[in-house]
């Protein structure tokens, strides 16, 4: 760069940088001089056209320059070959070997930033810078001279050094044991894959390919749940999702919930290493099959982030649970862990590194601090309630100053356990309802139809044997519906006041249960909503309600700014029925919004942005952990929470009988713990 | 300490440091104030007794002080406890238990200093001080609380930098698995191992066992030679020898020689790895044994240390040597490693820790680096030639100001092969020679029998048929000897002067050569020094000869302070011959010592002190490697250091028929290179 006002002016967009430069200077390195965000793999060789810009020519009266037509150096040779080997698109050319003539305007693509930006659907959502932990680099080696006899290791990381400014690089005894043939393969030109994790530590060469590596390296990002294990398959140079997958996990034979498998490593002598070896074989099922629908072999997935409730995380990790099945649930250790794949037997690449988020505390896991990671609520001003609700409700409460957490025993209500005519999410169970308040009949849809079951087309493709149950997020719907329409009254007694007497009432043993359906006629069950099914879920919903009311007397605050109902609750869940329910603090509901597997999205964060680490590591640290069964206030907020007040005042635009965006089965698909689709419990 | 004059004055010895202390100051306490090395695992808690010391009472006139009866608090219930349950030397107390009451001299025996030292026999080597990478740590650590829900890993690296100062401390997955049951079992109660790398680095919990650990921990030291593999097993707490054992490389069947198992490798797919396999094996066989006569499990081991030339390095890190096999000679890596044992498939502690020295050069590996360690020219004003002859000669010279290194092609003759009557060193080889100037009759000495040739006792024990053949050391005795006996002359050639017409001369296809042994009228062998056997020695010290003179160029020195014989070549050859020879340079006698497995012995200083490996890191990369190959010099030096001058004149005090120290071979059995011990190589 230069002070001459008569050296041309360089001027970046979009970032608005600009400089002046002398005549001949590449366009990378004017980027570079001036820190505008452009990428080179290949260190200004023309060899990974990374480093793609788009000149602009013409007048430009907002930066008050004109651009004419020999602004840049003549198209060369070097660019010539790229574009006829592999192509470039019109009006492009490579920053490394275009160079400034006159003074030019440079548009950087977003596929040249080096830290490009991963957009999330969300609105709410931040994006995701990317900058994982494993990144590639083109050396050029120095040969081996016999005056100055340096290993080729100790040449190679003199080239990292000097190429790329990578200090303290070691490497590890694979790497060495196949390192002289690919510098040698390669004529002394490497593509080298390097891990830097914790700073202060040594950066470690994981793998090097000969000459310049068109291919790519990748990272999984896994939310290991109680019900369903999930994977995302991520490219670590561009943060593309490659593919997603999940599946049962299959501990569930030795226990449905979390208690019952502590119970049964407690129980069992090597039951925890029974369980450890079935949640490994799961995911590396799991990475077989998103490697294999990308099309890449498991070896090329170089690193792994992992998340999970306390549970989870010491099963996955070979270490026995039983400290979390009684008080003071001690956590074996809480804090963040790095590890080698091979060292829990995941099979990627041999070198392949482990990162494994913090547990906030013995029942609010690591899968907590992913969604903390991908909510953020520790970078707003907004008061925000951070909700995840599975056999525990994990709570967070927070913004920028202050953040709070705790976990409270829903039970497995929610989940449709302990609900008469409860069942998994499966095709066939109720999923959304709505009860006429006048003639108080329901209408309901479940999962695999689009339709009503008051539309015609419902009796064709389900039929009155092809509704099956109520999930756990029919059960919260269809309770709050019974609310809305009399049916249920503030304590929770249904057929207490003007309802008495609808043909959907029926008696059994001096208590009232509601027909949703009656398929018995066409060879169906008979559906009900019992008194049983009403207290259980008011214990479940004031458990949750009263964790969330602590932690904001804990904040000295009545009002929250944001509720995210987080995970598979959260992404099934209707906010408006919960919130008629009483499961969550009132909060004005554009205000309320389901973050989906934000516990996956949490890993996946972790997996493509190093910093994100060492971000909620820090914020876990910070967090005032709150425990709610040393705490009086929680068991009085617990009795007055039992009550189900009609509170549609609250609400003067609730449309009930809107229908609320619908998410699909297939599309949440793979996403974490499964939470309102759960299995119907074997009844006695 | 305070400035007070009537508080009692504290003396301890043997270090002579001293000050005031108030009444009641535990002595622990004020030796930690001053600075005393004295030891304690437990942290003052009366349990491990490691900070015993002995009390004197009476007037000490050099001190000014009078110690009297009362000068320490009394004995009291701890100690007593201690003393019961373990005994204690009379007259010792516990340092963390006697408090000061009045003046008082103290002394700390040796076993209770922190830093140890190990004693090394050679008057003129270095001790070693104790200060080992992996270190027993005794805690008390804080019970889980649900207030706050930090793992029990976190409560244990707390108690680590609160009790020990330890920062930086992390726990890998298998310390996790069993953390929580050590603490429990231990009652909060633990002793820790811990490893300590590189600065910067973290430590590493590798073990906890519950409460006060009785047992100590171990390491191993190994000198991976081309032709025997030594293995050392060291005691890390007192750091004594427990266990030294040693193998044949099995690797001997892909090839004698260095060069051979190259060429094994160029020619057979696979071959590296075959070679690989084997020399693990006997790595794994060797701490076996080691484990088994100490006593000890071989998981108690948990660090090793490995030396050897870059071609075993190579083979031992599963490195294919081809590399190593033609200029430029280049190495993998040339700098020490740190790696896991499992690694490389070593069965010792699952975590235990290896470190690997650098290399100096293609052709100066990490067993010459050990040996510069071990007698540590780079620590003393003298001038040193370090020596040590294998296949090749590597050659170190220098001092506190310069180190220079370099290798020459010496060949295998100084190891038996190429000689017509070489035989591997084995009962029944000649290794000492005398031959008498006037008659030329010659005496010997073979392996097995104390006994000279010509001594009555010989023929019982031996018999003509027990004389087998020479090995390398008898070699280099029975050439210097006919040499001063004028039956060769300076140009090499045997009986071409006075000698000529001895019954012991015969000629064979018109050179002469000399009997030393007749054996075949009693069914034994005729053993001969042949001329061709003269030219081979004569090509193998003119380039050993010519490698050291080389350096001393580069040095700009024309004599030597001091000459060091490396290896198993040095604990078997007599200085005298070998300078008679012209091998080295000249030196007075009484400066040539032989340093026996001094590889060996680096391993082991690198094994017991942390400082070492950061020591001898740096001195490998400031010395200055000189490449023989592509020196003009070292072409002239070798041509006329052919000849062997008779420079009896030189050692004016000579008397070559004093009988040398004796070296037997059952004392060096296990002892790196078998140098002058080679079998005898198949002959065409």
């Amino acid at each position: 760069m230069t002070d001459n006002p008569t050296d041309p002016l360089v001027i970046f967009t979009p970032s608005g940088k600009r400089g002046r430069f002398p005549v001949g200077t590449p366009i990378l390195t004017a980027a570079r001089q001036l820190g505008v965000d452009l990428d080179s793999v290949c260190g200004a060789r023309g060899i990974c056209s990374k480093c793609q810009i788009t000149p602009s020519y013409g007048e430009f009266s907002k930066h008050g320059v004109t651009v004419r037509e020999n602004a840049l150096s003549e198209w060369n040779k070097v660019e010539e070959r790229y574009k006829s080997k592999r192509g470039l698109i019109e009006g492009r050319r490579l920053g490394c070997q275009a160079q400034v003539q006159g003074d030019v305007v440079i548009d950087v693509p977003p596929e040249s930033q080096v830290h490009k930006q991963v957009v999330r659907k969300r609105v709410e959502a931040r994006d995701i810078h990317m900058d994982p932990a494993t990144k590639l680099y083109y050396v050029e080696v120095a040969e081996p001279d016999m005056e100055n006899p340096q290993g080729d290791l100790e040449r190679l990381r003199e080239a990292l050094r000097e190429q790329w400014s990578l200090d303290n690089v070691i490497g590890g005894l694979r790497t060495m044991q196949g390192l002289q043939k690919a510098l040698r393969d390669g004529k002394w030109a490497a593509t080298v894959a390097v891990y830097s994790g914790r700073e202060g530590t040594p950066s470690r060469i994981m793998q090097v390919w000969p000459g310049y590596y068109e291919g790519s390296i990748y990272g999984v990002a896994f939310d290991v749940g109680s019900t369903t294990i999930a994977c995302h398959l991520c490219d670590l140079i561009t943060g593309d999702v490659k593919a997603s997958s999940g599946l049962m996990n299959p501990q569930i034979r030795f226990g449905e919930d979390l208690m019952s498998r502590v119970s049964y490593s407690m129980m069992n002598p090597g039951g925890a290493a029974e369980m450890t070896v079935a949640v490994r074989g799961a995911v590396n099922s799991l990475i077989g099959q998103v490697a294999a629908e990308a099309m890449i072999a498991t070896t090329d997935i170089v690193e792994g982030v992992f998340v999970g409730n306390p549970v989870m995380h010491h099963l996955l990790l070979g270490i026995d649970p039983i400290e979390l099945g009684w008080a003071p649930f001690a956590l074996a250790t809480s804090d963040s862990m790095s590890l080698w794949a091979k060292e829990i037997d995941v099979s990627m690449h041999p070198d392949a590194r482990l990162y494994i988020l913090p547990c906030i505390a013995g029942h609010v896991g690591a899968d907590a601090a992913a969604v903390v990671l991908s909510e953020s609520p520790h970078l707003q001003d907004e008061m925000m309630l951070v909700v995840d609700v599975g056999t525990n409700a994990e709570i967070v409460l927070g913004n920028r100053n202050k953040m709070l957490a705790c976990s409270s025993p829903t039970g497995p209500a929610f989940e449709g356990a302990q609900i008469s005519s409860g069942q998994r999410a499966a095709p066939g169970a109720v999923e959304r309802v709505r009860i006429d308040p006048a003639t108080k009949e329901p209408r309901f849809q479940v999962i695999g139809c689009d339709h009503w079951s008051n539309e015609p087309a419902f009796d064709q493709v389900v039929g009155p044997a092809g509704v099956t149950g109520i999930c756990g997020s029919g059960i919260i719907e269809a309770i709050a519906e019974m609310r809305m329409a009399g049916i249920v009254d503030e304590d929770g007694a249904i057929g207490s006041s003007e309802a008495v007497g609808t043909a959907r009432l029926i008696e059994d043993e001096r208590t009232w249960s509601y027909v949703m359906h009656d398929g018995r006629a066409g060879g169906g069950p008979l559906i009900t909503i019992t008194q049983l099914d009403v207290r259980n879920i008011q214990l479940a919903k004031a458990a949750l309600y009263s964790g969330a009311r602590l932690l904001m007397d804990k904040m000295e605050i009545e009002q929250v700014d944001r509720v995210v109902l987080a995970g598979a609750f959260g992404a099934h869940i209707s906010p408006l029925h919960a919130m008629v329910l009483g499961m969550i603090p009132d909060c004005p509901l554009d205000k309320v919004s389901s973050a989906g597997n934000s516990a996956g999205t949490g890993a996946r964060i972790a997996l493509l942005n190093l910093a994100s680490r060492r971000e909620i590591e820090a914020v876990v640290r910070a967090i005032d952990k709150i425990e709610t069964a040393v705490e009086p206030r929680f068991q009085e907020h617990f009795v007055s929470a039992i009550a189900i007040p009609h509170k549609t005042a609250t609400y003067p635009n609730m449309d009930t009988h809107v229908t609320l965006p619908k998410v699909s089965f297939a599309q949440s698909g793979g996403t974490g713990e499964d939470g309102g689709r759960r299995r119907r419990r074997a009844r006695g």
